[in-house]
Parts: structure tokens; sequence; C-alpha cells
């Protein structure tokens, strides 16, 4: 999606770490225009693949979930990263490490909003390791759902969550997958960006 | 809003302890279409105030923000509830108490997403003491922005949150309000559901 690698390279910001800052319209703060076009390229990538209910992971998936899930006519479900007194009767739940904060951390989702049935496309904001896409993979294959496929608004090509998926036959899009980045430059994968299970 | 008083009284689900469960179309598991209604109501309800930016709060405030901003035109921050290393540079923050969990929590924004010139239009999931809404009120008058109300989905009338806040002179437009909840009966607020500072 060419113009998610535009509005990288013009307000991203990438930070000691190799953290990519794109809370200017993505995360913290989100340009709803853009956050459209967003819901309406996933929609597209997924049209005629029966998918009955996205899956993400809060917070920030929950945005561009809801941008999918509104152009698609599908509810959106978003597992929680801890247990709260709001959730009652049976849980799935899965345990992510985040490399971001260099925890683990559990995921729960009520077992009420997961079926068998679904069929699941899991959406985040951001692909690097993998591991909260492989939690929530877990969750599904707990409740019994189907996927469909992933889609990521970045991916940190240059970190083989995502590749490593795909050679397990995971569908992932990604709508732009950043080769290398340092702060003065943001090199994105060249071709096959919206293609499926490049390996 | 009569949609949201039905919705509550056919999928809400009362729990011990005064916690209304609207997981299953408003947090948690999000019913998308409803959602766009609820952001047309919530931009009806403040057209013509001048609103530039939504300020909501992790993470069940997100979708209802981001419904409102895409209708209105206009881009939503959310509040974290604590420092995360993706965010850099001078933050604003504050204390909120939560009371489902019995504990008070840290709320930054990064003070690049919240300027002095912004008209906000605080927005959240529900209103019940008031704490939360209280915590944006104050990151607010950090930055130095205006502040145009609040939108909320569903306010818990018998707690007094609501009502102080109106009777400070703030803004506050609640999709429903429930003036009392048993596993056996909600009754909503019957008058002046759309109005503007009832006391």
């Amino acid at each position: 999606m060419l113009e998610m690698e535009e509005k990288i390279l013009k307000e991203g910001k990438v930070l000691p770490g190799g953290i990519l800052k794109v809370g200017n319209f993505l995360n913290q703060q989100i340009d709803t225009a853009f956050l459209k076009d967003i819901g309406s390229e996933i929609a597209r990538l997924y049209e005629g693949c029966g998918v009955t209910k996205i899956l993400t992971i809060e917070s920030s998936g929950i945005a561009i979930a809801v941008a999918a899930g509104m152009e698609m006519g599908v509810p959106v479900v978003f597992a929680k990263k801890h247990k709260t007194s709001n959730v009652d009767g049976s849980v799935y739940s899965t345990t992510v490490h985040s490399f971001t904060h260099g925890t683990d951390y559990t995921v729960v989702v009520s077992s009420d909003y997961l079926c068998r049935g679904d069929r699941l496309l899991l959406v985040d904001d951001f692909l690097a390791n993998g591991s909260a896409l492989r939690g929530l993979i877990d969750l599904a294959g707990k409740a019994g759902a189907e996927l469909c496929g992933a889609a990521v608004a970045i991916e940190k090509g240059f970190q083989s969550g995502g590749d490593e998926l795909r050679r397990e036959g995971v569908r992932i899009e990604s709508l732009a997958v950043i080769e290398s980045m340092s702060d003065t430059e943001i090199v994105f994968r060249p071709a096959g960006r919206d293609t499926v299970n490049r390996t």
C-alpha cells in the first residue's frame, strides 16, 4: 500500500533500538481519514475469503481492526492483556512475549466471543517477531476457529516473524514491509507487497 | 439514543458488584455496524462545536473514539495507561482511580499530540464515578487545550460522576443513562437523554 509507505517516510521516526515510531498517525494519534483507507485496503485484500470475525489484541490493534471490520461488515473481538473482573465465564488464554518491553504477558479472550465456526482475520499494527500473531493463532486454535489470515499495517521485514509464519502457510498481508531502517533511511521490500506467502 | 438502550436491554448482562457487561457488542466484541451508528450520533451531538481532536483512554474507549473521529473527520488521540518505551519526549501524565479494579493507575499522553489550540472532545465507553474523564480533563488542562465536552456510550446515572461534572459546567452527552439496574431490570433515565447539563 503505497500510501502507507509514504506516510511512514513522511511522518515515521526511527528511534534507537529498532523502534519505528508512528504515533503521529497510527497509534497514540490516529489519522482517521487514513485509517479508513487502511480498512478499505484490508477489506480488498481479504474480499471473498468468507471472514466472519476479526481478532486483534489491545490496544494499538483496535483502531485498525475496527476500521477493517466496519468496511467488511464483521464484528471485531479484541484479546485483553490480562484477565479483568469484567470478563466472566471461561476464557481462552495464551502467553505472548513482548520484545519491546522484554516481558511475557498473558492474553485472554472470552470463550463467548471466539467459537468453532468463526472464520478469523487477525489484525495488528506491527509485525516483527510474530509473537503477538502467534498468540492470536493459539487462541484461535483453542477456540476451534478457522484462520483466514492476518493483516498488519507495518511489518519489520528485517525481523523474521512474518516470513516464518508465511513459511508455515499462514497468509500474511502487510500494508508496508520495511527491509531496513536507520535514522537517515527507511527501505521497503520492493516486490510482492500485496502477494500471499512470499518465501 | 434509543438503539443504545435497546442494545443494553437485549444484550447487556448485569453482574454482581454493579458491573454491566456489554462485552458482546461494545467492548471485547464490537458490533461494527452499531459502532458506526454510535459514531454518527456523537458527530450529530457535537456538530458545529469546532471539535478538532478526540481524546480517549485505552483500551475500550478507542473503538468508539475512532468511529466518532471518522464521522467527524478529526484525529483521535488515546492516552496510555502507563509509559511505554514507544513514547519518547515529554508527556503529560495524571493519576486515575479505577473503582472496577480498586487501584490507581497513571495515564500519559505525549505532548506532541495534545496542544494549546486543540478543541477536544473526550470519548469513553463508560461513565460512572467520572475518574477517567477527570483524568482526561486534567491532561487537556495541562496541555492548554480547550474542552468542548465529553461523549460516553453508557453512563451509570446512579453513580455521581456524570452529574457532578455537569454541575461543574462540563458538557456530557451519554448515549444511554442507567438510573438503576439489577439482574432482573435495567431502568434508564427517562428525560433529557440528549440535552446538555441537566442538573
